[in-house]
């Protein structure tokens, strides 16, 4: 409970690791980082001796209802008594130098994680200052360093990004969503005898108005219509459509067609 | 080239997709989205009928000096437009509703892009105004939903984040690194028989003190002491600190007994 407006409904997910700002020097970022904690389902924040003190309303303000993750934050003296109570700790680092560490991914960091909170173990991830980044004593408190694989030319994370990409990994780890799916919402994907009913319906016509008249090509012509309505999924829906797109074009055909006898 | 003050040495990337930023409003957005394209190697920006108009001094402001990105930056009228030379359209929807169409996750959209840059097609990505998303005609100018697998009790990305994990995901796409790797640096890792010579230093002087007195006990506890020093890779610099740790260790010890010999 954070005593003010409450925002979104947050809650502790089982064996999510703990995000600690190590030195932050802007509420605004510190908001923007519970937001993108609760995106990716973190919760449990720990604030290292925050520059500006804490708490701070501007931070309120940046965090778009993450209120029960600041509610909730706690504030440490140092690193040292930040991971006191954790198992596992890494710590987010850009360019590593002279340093004997293994050096995780975001994605590999995210899969150990899981592992970690899996086990039953306490895990935390350690975020620098703004500009700085940690420095050697913090990342010496840590098992691994996270470098995130990123454009060389460009790597400008702001703190709040940084997190975002931990977060969102750390939830995808969990995801089981197909890379790619059909959604059909209130329709579905129409069986292979109604898609067969519809070409048997669009040839008929195709017929009928001489556009398959050339009897050598028709079978490949036929076979070539059939391959783009097979190309993807087609719903029960479209196939209503698609009936009714080409009754009325025959329609129209037709009426054209009685009107230039007329004439 | 800008005509500004130039910012990072950036360059487009082949194969990587164009990002269409539809009605966006705020100039910082622009500035940070330009930032989170240029971490993860995108270069090309559209802007569909920016509501303020462009360019916008707050865009290179806010763009972290992913002013090259800002300056090639190119406007439409409409999607219809910013898509018409484009072969693949994917668009950004966090809850799309009464569609029937693909939806990739950001990690399935990211390999098909790689796939589409690799055959030498053109694919854009349409990310919607700030609060209201992509319209019902704007997705209808797709050929998939991108949807970010994320916490259903709190989605709420801003523009930038969004361009961020999409451009995060790209790169990832086309990147090698492990997952986890020992980062060695000046070092490297040690063979298994520095490794032996130390532990036969460290059993040496462990029977040397008493440590290993107890003869039943003596092979489990070595074997202890050998899966310990197993369990992650050491490198030939923390094996010289080592057997310096136990060199002093033990000269202290052998010191401290003639003194108590002597008193």
């Amino acid at each position: 409970m954070t005593g003010r407006d409450g925002g979104a409904e947050l809650t502790p997910i089982a064996g999510a690791p703990v995000v600690i700002l190590v030195r932050p020097q802007l509420a605004d970022n510190i908001g923007a980082c519970a937001r993108a904690m609760a995106n990716g389902g973190l919760f449990h924040l720990r604030l290292v001796a925050p520059r500006d003190g804490w708490p701070q309303e501007k931070a309120w303000r940046n965090a778009s209802g993450a209120d029960r993750i600041l509610g909730a934050a706690t504030v440490f003296a140092s690193v040292a008594d930040a991971v006191a109570d954790l198992h596992r700790v890494f710590a987010t680092c850009p360019r590593p130098r002279h340093i004997v560490k293994p050096v995780l991914t975001a994605r590999g960091a995210a899969v150990e994680l899981r592992e970690i909170g899996a086990r039953g173990l306490r895990a935390g991830v350690l975020f620098g200052p703004e500009r700085a980044g940690l420095d050697n004593d913090d990342m010496a408190q840590a098992d691994a360093l996270v470098r995130y694989p990123l454009n060389p030319a460009f790597m400008s994370l702001n703190l709040a990004q940084a997190v975002m990409v931990l977060a969102y990994e750390w939830w995808t780890a969990g995801d089981g969503t197909p890379p790619r799916e059909l959604m059909t919402n209130e329709t579905q994907v129409a069986t292979k005898a109604e898609l067969e009913n519809f070409l048997t319906h669009l040839v008929d016509q195709l017929d009928a108005c001489g556009f398959l008249r050339n009897l050598p090509k028709r079978p490949g012509m036929v076979r070539n219509i059939r391959h783009f309505f097979q190309r993807g999924e087609v719903t029960e829906q479209e196939l209503r459509t698609l009936h009714g797109i080409v009754t009325e074009l025959a329609v129209g055909r037709r009426q054209m067609g009685r009107l230039e006898d007329a004439e």
